[in-house]
């Protein structure tokens, strides 16, 4: 039992204001966790390009003051009622889609999106009493994806939890709280290439790069990047990445230059950018008769995906995921492990670090396309 | 060896000379089959939808004069050059899309969109040449889908022939040639559903109660056939339809209707109208996290697909097929066996009968949305 528990925890958190302008390191209130929910110390945090799409809020819901951050890694602090899975000192992963272990999807073995805890990027309230446990000054401030890492303390509900390994290091480890188990997944669970298929991935950074890492452990024989930034390319080289693709370089369409070099397109495609336009190329740049394309990347609220039905009645398949359909709670304490184990590399995904004062730089950074996850730490 | 081998035959043919008009019986000249290719004596034909489609060419490309007709049972009459594995006597199904046994998708497991021989809805002329086999007073007639059934005889690419079981009565097992085999085959080979399974079927035509038939082999629980014509719903008691729904009785969408029938969307959703409004509904209408839709009715040219991609990446899956991904040759000969086994039924398809001399009946009956198999005897 820690000593703050039950108490209200005055913190450090990375408030938005407004759409789009800096956070402020503001300390805020953070009310203790009520039934079914938990307070987590987090340690490590890093920007995934949500965070970004939801905080420039162009082509989404604007909702403000609010505390966003979902990829991270923390510590239990204290528990609400009702929760037994959980206890202080517990190493855990937050996860924006969570997983009741009663619902039709958590009992599927085909979905993780739970009725109850998935993702819902325009609730800014805890779902239990449709209040913040944030505020400042009496003033509530928003939560993001349920996980709202971009605090010392944060409240989740105990679904959107996953207990790892409490050896695990959570300065890397973090990265499967959102990203890599993305994109990974997205081609594990969901693309399944076969070995010695062909894979297009759109958009490389972090989710598409943890995607070609999927397509490297399938044993893909050739991984095509498709990326308008040219500096990716090189960074690609250490995923398994292929060939390049810059749609910048050519005059025609980005799937006919990938149906070109494949004899007709790749076995498989993900869509990791989130432009709907991409989202189109990536289904048709896949082989009739046998091709799937994933789409990973979240797009505007206002986008349609458009294309011809014969595209389909030629037998190409299209999907979609969030968080690469692993169910957070029973599967990423496995993936931990592949990270134990030296089955899977986490360390060659983190090319930058700051401090948590510093947390703008990790915006910074992202948009300016440089580099791929940047840790975020909170002490120090 | 017949006695016409290698002869120019003159026989009747039903011609369409000018879009939606009716078809025109006359007297043809059937050129004798060239390299690869086999003359057909046809006995029986059906009329598809597909025929109507295109014979109506009002959202498709207009090709004219020409014969339609792709789904009949016949005797091999002459082989060209090169044909070995038929012979004058085989029994067979000419199908709109080939298998040439060699090309990438005839040598994958999963595709039967043969390179060389796949349908091809704009070509009017064989393929070896350029050139059609059929011509009236030295005027070349356009062939339709390789297979041009309704005529007495018929040039195909021998890919587009499927030799079956030669006491297999034809009058039946014609409907194997496309309606039938498509609709069962979209079920069984491509939406897969598994037992106590809902499935939802859009369009209640010969294609979708055979696909109906094939959710039913497949043990599902709940098919809820969805169609504008009241009068199907009687019919489709008999193909195990369970429960029935007429957009024109709702004023919400019928992906609505649906979702509030099942809590939440079918399990799985097969399109068999080839309108692209009921596409996007019958998409929209399965369940997230792990409900497939497959599109099997034929669009329009100029038609566009449109979904929020959010539908995707809510684990839903999209896919198409034609013919039910069957390979003709390889595939069609054991789904015969499965009616002569008796463990597929076809009888109920057949609704009506006609001489060759009435087929425009055919076209009225299905234009007036009034049975389901309208079988063409070329004889009599
Ligand atoms: N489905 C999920 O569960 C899930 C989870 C995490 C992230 N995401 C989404 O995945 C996407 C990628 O996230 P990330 O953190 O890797 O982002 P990132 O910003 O690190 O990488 C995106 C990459 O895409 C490239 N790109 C952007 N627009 C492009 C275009 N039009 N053409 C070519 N390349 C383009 C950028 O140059 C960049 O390299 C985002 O849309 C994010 O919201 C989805
Ligand atoms: N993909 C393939 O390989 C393949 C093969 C054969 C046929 N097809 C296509 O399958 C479709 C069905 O063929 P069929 O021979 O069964 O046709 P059909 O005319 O016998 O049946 C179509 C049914 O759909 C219903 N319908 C039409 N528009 C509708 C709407 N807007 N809302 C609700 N119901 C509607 C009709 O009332 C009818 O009952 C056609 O588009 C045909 O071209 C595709
Ligand atoms: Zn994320
Ligand atoms: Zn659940
Ligand atoms: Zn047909
Ligand atoms: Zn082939």
């Amino acid at each position: 039992m820690s000593a703050t528990a039950g108490q209200v925890i005055r913190c450090k958190a990375a408030v938005a204001w407004e759409a789009g302008k800096p956070l402020v390191i503001e300390e805020v209130e953070v009310e203790p966790p009520q039934k079914m929910e938990v307070r987590l110390k987090i340690l490590f945090t890093s920007l995934c390009h949500t965070d970004v799409c939801f905080w420039e809020a162009k082509g989404q819901t604007a909702l403000f003051p609010r505390i966003y951050g979902h990829e991270a890694g923390g510590i239990v602090e204290s528990v609400g009622e009702g929760v037994t899975d959980l206890q202080p000192g517990d190493h855990v992963l937050p996860v924006f889609t969570g997983e009741c272990k009663e619902c039709h999807h958590c009992k599927s073995s085909e979905s993780n999106m739970c009725s109850l805890l998935r993702i819902n990027t325009d609730r800014g309230v805890m779902i239990s009493d449709g209040k913040t446990r944030f505020s400042k000054n009496g003033q509530p401030i928003y939560h993001f994806l349920g996980t709202s890492t971009f605090s010392e303390y944060t409240v989740t509900h105990v679904g959107c939890v996953a207990k790892i390994n409490p050896a695990a290091p959570l300065d890397k480890v973090c990265l499967l709280s959102c990203g890599i188990a993305t994109g990974l997944g997205a081609t594990l669970n969901v693309a399944k290439p076969t070995k010695g298929s062909t894979v297009a991935i759109f958009g490389l950074g972090a989710v598409g790069l943890a995607a070609a890492e999927g397509a490297r452990i399938s044993g893909a024989s050739r991984i095509i990047g498709v990326d308008l930034n040219a500096n990716r390319f090189n960074e690609a080289k250490k995923f398994g990445v292929t060939e390049f693709v810059n749609p910048k370089d050519y005059d025609k369409p980005v799937q006919q230059v990938i149906a070109e070099m494949t004899d007709g397109g790749v076995d498989r495609s993900l869509e990791c950018t989130g432009n709907v336009n991409l989202m189109i190329s990536a289904f048709e740049c896949v082989h009739d008769g046998w091709g799937v394309a994933v789409l990973v990347g979240v797009p505007n609220k206002d986008d349609a995906f458009k294309t011809h039905p014969i595209n389909l009645l030629n037998e190409r398949t299209l999907k979609g995921t969030f968080f690469g359909n692993y169910k957070p709670r029973s599967d990423i304490p496995s993936v931990v492990e592949k990270y134990m184990n030296k089955e899977l590399e986490l360390d060659k995904f983190i090319t930058h670090q700051v401090s948590f004062s510093e947390i703008n730089k990790a915006f910074d950074l992202m948009l300016g396309g440089q580099g791929l996850r940047c840790i975020i730490h909170m002490e120090n």
